[in-house]
This record gives structure tokens, C-alpha cells and sequence, in this order.
């Protein structure tokens, strides 16, 4: 089956906001063999929303829309729909109810703007919204069959009722047909074109219903392997066997199964290990405490961290001494060191990694440009550190040298 | 002018990557009165590409893509766009020159597939990619007068060749017809609902060529109001006028001009001021941190940060009292209080910010449901704290608390 998303919203097309509910609902619906054909991303006018379900229905039995349902005046979504699919706007003393209760909830009062949103297309079969006031309506036509669900936009509100509602609801509407599967791996210390080559005899002994895709991420190569066939088990014992030649192929490089981030990938070896860790953050600001803390269960693990921006903080919360940053500066080996086991000291982890670098765009000299990153793993008395230099501009720099971090302190838990 | 983006690659279409490089494409064309008229994600297929730039021409004068030309077997671009445009596939020994030292800047030997990327069409002008190894391939036809611009879709090296060769050739191409300008301000404090009943008013009494928007961000909402006319001055002159009875309207829920994230405006403050920060966070793990120091320029204000996940590492780093923490729990007004003093002091810093609550999903009690955070602010001996609650799952609560928390040290600012 194929599903069209459109996102509507100006907000949208002038780069205010980033559409990320497309990609959470493709996610969603790809291991059930159902393909999200395009996403169109179009403006809050019936012109606009008319001809992008036209389009939507030309290639796709199922559109799924988000946005376009606030309770101000540059919504007009439901109007649109309502001369697409016919009816006329009714209140629906249900949706009206919930409203009150989102609001109870939140401890604010009802106001008449918000009330109108109880207003809803008598062509739509409604769904509940309970974290949120936009109802979603669920609409139905047939010769062909075609279904077009319009969601709230708030990224909350459109993954709730998405997983909870909608997406059950199709399940029942559009049994799968076929078996789809993949699987992903993870590769590092590689180029892309580099291990291209290496996998082109792979590549084409394929057969020609399992397919390879390359997916980089900054340091890092997702390998996806997908599938399609008629029954699930033979499918999978296939994708399989082919995973594990795919594996050898890529050796040392390979990283681990799945997909996974760096801090999922570093977290799970902790977890697994019964270990703890600290951060020691110059140039990368807390952005790995972050990325780290971000996951759920990551407070079994993480014992905490330092944001250590000045070099006060660097000699009294991680005990760097003032020799090493008057003789070789704050980006160096030797201070990055002592901030890792700074780190872990001060915290009494087991395990600490610490960044220290010239992220941009000013601070930079002749001998440590901009992208100068220094890194140091520490655990168990043992330290593994490194001077990296990253491209681009100041938020990829931060972003490459936490992923680094992250997969140095990796390396060296593999190491021991 | 409008603009039609498309974004190429399967990888888009299940949800394993986001596409941000049409918001950034967005927010550069918005401000010289070009609109975006559409934004499709499509599959690497010559179909999908060919039905998507077929589209894109039938409202558009430019067609911009990113992403499908990377060096693996996966992209089918210049294939496809070859047939659509003419012309055939030749090697470009000047990319040849590029990719080679784009290769010796990384360190990295360059290899044949790489080196295919140098194969361009025929019917192309040829951009040079300075930061990467697929070139930038224009396209143009007439009658109708149409432009393509094919880039590359990793987002770094998007930005990089737009913002320096594709956007300013634009430019030359198509001068802008008519004066366009926004202005947009911040609000804080209030629902959507109430401000857009607040502001029914205002709104009714624009001239139709000024449209005002409504943006709502976690814990904020951002209002543009968007104008075109015949010329600038004057244009401006009106939406300013209009602006001044706007920030009137919003009363003491106004926050500040211009769109910035809530970390700008407390940084903008803390810099105006000469004052200096620190953060001592629980449940947001670094976020804050990490939305402060992402900022340029930050350094001068950044102290530094404790991550604070354990209890031990509340007493030893911020001097919390086992006391405060026994009696009262970790999430607690009286603990989050001290973790504010306690980061100030350790840190030397002016001002401190405190976040420590339950993230969720597990770690909720009857008392202090998930969702439960409590935030301090602190500065030259004056306190403001505050426990809020929450909606959402766990990445929600983390962005609603670092957002709550940088604005209340804001506001402690503001009344001192």
C-alpha cells in the first residue's frame, strides 16, 4: 500500500518550522510493507491543500495530512475538506467535551476561538484527540478506494494519535498483502565511496528482491537491507544469511546491528556492563550529556557531568592543572586527559569522556584551526585520546566531535 | 518569484533522515519576496524525479533539488535529469580537480567511485562543490523560461554551495519584482487561543496586503506579520506602525522582537548586561547547556554547567544538603534552589538556572507525577522557583523544561 503525507502550514514553507512528522510516520508504517510514496509540504490555502490531495489520490490509496488545524484564522483546512469530500461543519459534542478536558488539564479556561474546533465536516468519521484540541477526522471514498486522514500538526499531538488511533485503524482497514523486511547495520572508520567499492561484488550478487542502501550519518554508515517476498520467515532467514556476508565484508568496521546513535550504541554497552559515566564538555557545551541523558533508562548509567567552558571551572570542578593549560593550552591532549579523569573523579564513574576544541567561528589560530578537537576516553586507569580536525561550521563541529566522543568511548570499552 | 524544492532520497521516505534543507533554502529566498510554492520528498527513481520536477515547473520558475548524488549505487539525479534536460554524461576534469582536493584536505585517498562524481551532463553549467565531492549542475530551458539547480543533499554542503554560488546566481537571474518584508515578534505567558481572541481586532483592522501568523513554539509563540507592496520604504513604514499597535495588544505577554530561540534572548540579555551563566541540570541532562553554548559567542557569557543525574553528585558539586534531599526529595523547590546557589558558587558565575524533575516515562509517583519539574533561577542573592508540569513523553518534557527555565532566568532579570 502507498501512503501520501502532506504537511501543511506557510510556517513550513518558509523554514520556520521543520517538518518532523513525516518522517515519524514513514518510520511507523515502513516495517508493515506500506511505502510513504511522497511528502508534499504545502501552504495553509484550499488551492494548495485541493491539488496536493489530487495528487496524493493519483498515486496512493491512503494521504495522511498534518497541520492546518489551529484554532486561528490561517487554517482552513477543514473548510477545504469539506468541499473536497462534501458535508457541512457541525459541532460534535464529544470533541467539545475533550476540549474542556485538555484544558481542565492544563489548568486554563475554555475560550470561544479554541471551542470552534469542536466545529467538524458531518463527512468525517471523528477520532479523539486527548492531548490536544484539533479532533482528527478520518474521511472515506470509494471508486477508488481512498482514505484521507487529517491530523493535528504539534508534533506530540500527531504521534500520539497517530500510534494510539490512526494507525491501528488502518491496520484494519488495509491488511498487508506481502512480507517486507530489512535489516540495518551500523559501520565506522570508513568513507562511503571507499566501502562502495568494497561491497560492489556483494552489492550485485544480490537478489533482486533484497536491495542495499547506503545511509551516512556524520562519522558513521547505516547499511539498510531490504526486502519484500511472500512469506515472512523465508524472507528473513534470507535477509539473514545475506547480513551475516555483509558483516564479514565490512570487518573491523563493522559497529554494531540496528539502528542505533552513538549515545544508544554507548549506552547499551554500559548497560550491558554494569558501568557508569561521566562527561567533561568544553567546545561540546553538553550537547553529549544531552544526547546521553536524552535516553530513557540512561539515569542507570549516568552518573553526570561538566559543562567546563572556562578554564576556572577546568581546574576546580575537574582538577586540571594550571601547568597544563598555561603550557599547552586548553585544546590539547594533556588537558583533555586530565578533564576525563577529572570527570570521573569527581563523579566516581567508572567511565568519563571529555572535549575540548575550537568549534567557530572565531577562536581559531595557524596551529589549531577552527575544528580542532581534542577527545580523551578514560576507564579503569587506562586513557584513549586523540586530536581531530572537523569541517564546516560551528554546530556540525559540535556534532561530529560528540558523535566521535561517543564512539572513542566505545572503542576503548571494547578494547578492555 | 515561487520556488519549488525537491528532496530526493529514499532514505527520506522511511523516516531514517530528516530533511532540513528546504526550511534552510526557505529562510534565505523568504526575505528577497520569493516564495516556496511546494516541497516534495520523493524516491530515488527516475519516475518519481521526473513526475516531481513535471510539477514543479507547471508552478515554479525554479525547481531546486538536494540530495541523489551521492557516489553509490542508489542515485539515479543525473541520469534522469540527463533525459529530462538533453545532453549526456561527460567527465568535467575541473570537478575531477575539486573532488581531488577535497580528498587531500581529508586526509583520504580518493578512489573510482568517487571519482565518477566528476561525470556530469552535458547540459549543465557546472558549480563547484568546495566542501564535498558532487557538484552543483544548473539547469535552465525556455518557453516558459524554467531553472533547475540540482545539490547535494547532505545538509552542510546544502547550505555551503547555496548560500555562496547557487543563491547569489539566482539573484542575478530573477531581480525581484516588488518590495516584501515581515517583522516578527515573541510572546510569552499565553494560550494561542486567548492571544488570537485578544488580537481579533487588530487583525480585522489590517489592510489586506498585511497578513499576520500565528507560530507557537513550546512555552511560546511567535506572531509575523508579513506585508508586500510597491516599495519598501513605505512598506516598511506601515508594518512597523502596525507592529507598534501590536506590541501594545500583547501587553506584558510581549517578550522581545525578532524570532529567536528562548536561549538568544537570555543570552542577548546576559551579553547587554555583562553578566555571566551557569546551569546545574537534573532531568534536562544538558540540554541547556547545549542550547547555550550551540550559540555563537556564548563563551563570553558560559561559565560552565553541572550535570547533575546522581544525588552524590548534587552534594559533592553543588553542595546541595543530604538534608534538602532526604526531607524533601530531590524534586523538590528547596533542592533545585541550592543546586542553583550551589552552581553559581561553584562556577563563579552571575547567574545560575536549575532544572530537577521526572522526565518520564518511569520515575513518577502519585505525589510528583512524571512530567513534575521543578526550576530555579538565581542571581546576586535573589531566588525565583517555580514547579511546573508538564505534558508528553520524554523528549517533550526535556525541551519544555529547558524552555521554562531560560525564560524564567529571564524574567528574574528583567525585575532586577
Amino acid at each position: 500500500m502507498k501512503v501520501s503525507v502532506i504537511v501543511i502550514g506557510d510556517e513550513l514553507l518558509i523554514g520556520q518550522v521543520i517538518d518532523t512528522n513525516s518522517g515519524f510516520i514513514a518510520r511507523h508504517i515502513h516495517p508493515m510493507g506500506w511505502e510513504v510514496n511522497d511528502v508534499q509540504v504545502v501552504a495553509d490555502t484550499p488551492e494548495a491543500i485541493t491539488e496536493a490531495v489530487n495528487r496524493a489520490f493519483a498515486n496512493s490509496q491512503v494521504a495522511l495530512t498534518t497541520g492546518g488545524l489551529g484554532p486561528t484564522k490561517d487554517d482552513l483546512t477543514k473548510q477545504t475538506l469539506c468541499s473536497i469530500f462534501g458535508g457541512t461543519l457541525r459541532e460534535d459534542p464529544e470533541v467539545t467535551e475533550n476540549i474542556k478536558e485538555v484544558f481542565r488539564k492544563r489548568g486554563i479556561k475554555l475560550n470561544e476561538l479554541t471551542a470552534a474546533q469542536a466545529w467538524v465536516p458531518t463527512s468525517a468519521q471523528i477520532i479523539q484527540n486527548r492531548v490536544g484540541t484539533a479532533p482528527v477526522m478520518w474521511f472515506e471514498k470509494e471508486n477508488p478506494h481512498r482514505v484521507l486522514v487529517a491530523m493535528p500538526g504539534v508534533p506530540f499531538e500527531t504521534e500520539h494519535v497517530f500510534t494510539r488511533e490512526v494507525f491501528p485503524k488502518l491496520l484494519k482497514t488495509f491488511p498487508a498483502p506481502y512480507a517486507i523486511a530489512h535489516h540495518t547495520i551500523m559501520v565506522s572508520g570508513i568513507t562511503e565511496s571507499l566501502l562502495a567499492m568494497r561491497l560492489d561484488a556483494f552489492e550485485k550478487a544480490l537478489p533482486p528482491h533484497l536491495h542495499l542502501a547506503y545511509l551516512p550519518k556524520p562519522g558513521l554508515i547505516r547499511l539498510r537491507l531490504d526486502g519484500h517476498g511472500e512469506n515472512n520467515e523465508k524472507l528473513n532467514t534470507e535477509i539473514d544469511a545475506q547480513i551475516a556476508i555483509l558483516k564479514q565484508e565490512c570487518g573491523e568496521n563493522f559497529l554494531c546491528d540496528g539502528d542505533f546513535t552513538p549515545a544508544e550504541i554507548l549506552l547499551n554497552e554500559l548497560r550491558d556492563s554494569e558501568l557508569s559515566l561521566a562527561t567533561a564538555e568544553s567546545c561540546t557545551g553538553g550537547n553529549i550529556a544531552h544526547l546521553i541523558t536524552s535516553i530513557l533508562g540512561s539515569s542507570a548509567v549516568m552518573k553526570g557531568g561538566i559543562v567546563a567552558y572556562s578554564n576556572d571551572v577546568k581546574t576546580k570542578l575537574l582538577n586540571v592543572s594550571p601547568e597544563a593549560l598555561s603550557t599547552h593550552g586548553a585544546v590539547s591532549i594533556p588537558v583533555v586527559e586530565q578533564m576525563a579523569i577529572g570527570a570521573s573523579e569527581a563523579t566516581g564513574s567508572d567511565i568519563a569522556i571529555a572535549t575540548s576544541g575550537i568549534a567557530g567561528p572565531g577562536g581559531g589560530t595557524t596551529d589549531k584551526p577552527v575544528g580542532t578537537v581534542c577527545i580523551a576516553a578514560y576507564a579503569f586507569g587506562k586513557v584513549l585520546s586523540n586530536t581531530f580536525h572537523f569541517p564546516g561550521n560551528r554546530s556540525r563541529v559540535i556534532d561530529r566531535a560528540s558523535t566521535t566522543a561517543l564512539l572513542l568511548a566505545h572503542e576503548l570499552l571494547k578494547k578492555n
